[in-house]
């Protein structure tokens, strides 16, 4: 059996998603459609419109065979450690095709990376501003590309993880459809998570864009996960705990210590906590990973030694099989049940950000929790 | 000016507490009185029902004169560092009475604490009960005196603080009237401060047994504080901080680091946490206080480094004139407004756990608050 891999967020799963999904059937003739999935925080930092088991249990039911767990050291980074994460464990998968979309397939993302090597070691000394937008500015002037398309930089970031890393994959960029990433209107069959995300906020209808599945576990949601709900234990973290504490936290760089404590003691709100806290130097992404990171309380050496593995949420026949032909190849673990000790050892902060996500859900999000199974494809 | 020295939390201000009052101003003939009040939280380590400034000001609007915030740092303690705190700042204010409640206002208080002294020594060796039930067993076969009741127990604490420091306070304390502090119905004209809040909370009315002040600052209360509104941030830093980490906090010890950390892995609100905590060895109190040193991540040497100051809540001309009269010979810093300095020194704590306090209110607790202040009896 050959597999297509997806590197995903299915936040949530909609109809741009279903679309991704049969063009890369398509294009590999792939007998497996396996899917690394973000846990339940984004890559931005913020938790996810549903947990990790029901959008898994969504990807399922929408034509994905596996779904393996992006564990939360590596689903929420910045897009290159990102894009690095999820091909290691589909490498690891023997996976043979990974098929993302980017709003410029055609471009030789292969050629830019070693561009980025150059500019990285030779240029990047003002600290003014992010090193995206001066690395960006740069290769405009240098290629006239300009890489600010989030689904172009994610793209170029495959390219350049499985360049770093000699990873046999094959990356298959293919034209994102629909509407942009940020447009938070609906089109008509097609929409952006975020844009879901808004319309499910403003009690807007959202058949139209996302498969029925989706449209019926979005419909019983009573709260809207959201950091509003996390700032009080942020904020309290911030206030309670001395400097040097929160300077071991991964990503506590540059006095942002000094900076998020003083912001927290005077703003009552998220948003405006985010907005005191705010430079040009940092994104709000950057921002919003470091909140997490705070409130998860990870130190940088945690972030450093925690261990890849794969986590398993979800499969049907087809991804058993696959599974069945690859388990013995694995380098890392692979973990269908995960038990007491585990969430102390290998799951640690999965297990954690499991447990933070119970502010939203009471639902217990690893110790015990089975995959969800689908085994009705037998009959077919 | 003479003055009369009351220790109270006043959670909130009731007909006692009126009484109480009364019969010090009674008993000592002195021309101003003044009490030192625990701030935001109660030596049980809960939140109180009305700030510290509303209800510094009930007690100004209630005939006491000056009113002063028992620092957190003793005011959230067991009984004798709880009463050592409080007569440490009344001691160094002049003050020449302290009139307190107690269920046996006729006991011999101080031959009780020489005979605690020999016992600690010789006797507390069995670690399956808490050093007080230990302590009042041995004390009922030695003199027939059970020391059970809560004000008693205090009372002893006050007599035993002024042996040891050798403070020359009047001790007086007089016959508590009205309902014991657990019972929870109203009496006719008096209850018991956690009467009052059960009534609250319950919906009942409670203009019969506290003064019309105070009935009127509790109907507009849309809110009670409570730990349930905290558990998520206890929760949370329970389960994200390493044990190593946990175990810096003051008191943590004995292994409740393990205790609390696992109840909190299973708990999903704060009275299931508190009962899967418990045993024999701690009182819920005891727990309860460790609950909010978690919040406040106060460590054992905060805790022990934490300095005596007088941060004066509320004064009216009597209480300005006996400000004046002694603050010259004060030893510990006389306080009344906290500047950004002072919040990040001898008054981190409370200023810390004024922040924790805005759960319940966005009022800022500490930073340029002024104290209440009432100069009309200028004209009587």
């Amino acid at each position: 059996m050959e597999a297509v891999g997806l590197i995903t967020e299915y936040n949530p799963f909609h109809n741009g998603h279903l679309y991704h999904l049969r063009i890369a059937k398509q294009l590999t003739n792939a007998q497996v459609v396996v899917a690394v999935m973000s846990g339940n925080f984004t890559q931005r930092g913020e938790p996810t419109i549903l947990d990790k088991w029901e959008r898994a249990k969504l990807a399922l039911e929408n034509g994905v065979d596996l779904v393996i767990e992006l564990p939360v050291f590596d689903a929420v980074q910045p897009g290159q450690r990102f894009a690095t994460g999820a091909l290691r464990l589909l490498n690891d998968l023997k996976v043979k095709t990974v098929v993302f979309g980017a709003e410029h397939p055609e471009w030789d993302f292969a050629r830019l990376s070693s561009f980025e090597q150059k500019f990285r070691h030779d240029n990047f000394t003002d600290y003014r501003e992010t090193f995206a937008t001066q690395f960006n500015a740069a290769l405009v002037a240098k290629t006239g590309i300009s890489l600010t398309n989030p689904n172009d930089i994610l793209a170029y970031s495959y390219f350049k993880a499985c360049q770093e890393h000699g990873w046999p994959l094959e990356l298959v960029p293919i034209k994102r459809q629909g509407k942009d990433y940020h447009d938070q209107t609906l089109g008509v069959n097609l929409a952006s998570a975020s844009g879901v995300r808004a319309a499910v906020k403003a009690g807007q209808p959202i058949e139209n864009v996302v498969p029925k599945e989706t449209a019926r576990a979005l419909v019983g949601l009573t709260t809207i996960p959201s950091w509003q709900t996390l700032y009080p234990i942020l904020r309290n973290h911030l206030i309670q705990a001395p400097v040097n504490e929160l300077q071991k936290i991964y990503q506590m760089t540059e006095g942002l210590e000094y900076r998020l404590k003083e912001a927290a003691q005077h703003e009552l709100d998220f948003q405006s906590f985010l907005h005191a806290a705010k430079t040009k130097r940092y994104t709000f992404a950057r921002l919003l990973r470091l909140c997490l990171y705070t409130v998860l309380e990870i130190t940088t050496s945690q972030m450093e030694n925690a261990q890849p593995h794969h986590h398993v949420l979800a499969f049907n026949e087809r991804g058993q099989e696959y599974l069945h032909q690859v388990k013995k190849k694995l380098q890392y673990p692979l973990i269908t049940k995960v038990d007491a000790k585990m969430k102390d050892h290998v799951l640690s902060l999965d297990y954690r950000a499991g447990k933070l996500y119970q502010n939203f859900t009471v639902v217990e999000q690893d110790v015990k929790h089975a995959p969800v199974i689908d085994l009705s494809s037998k009959k077919h």
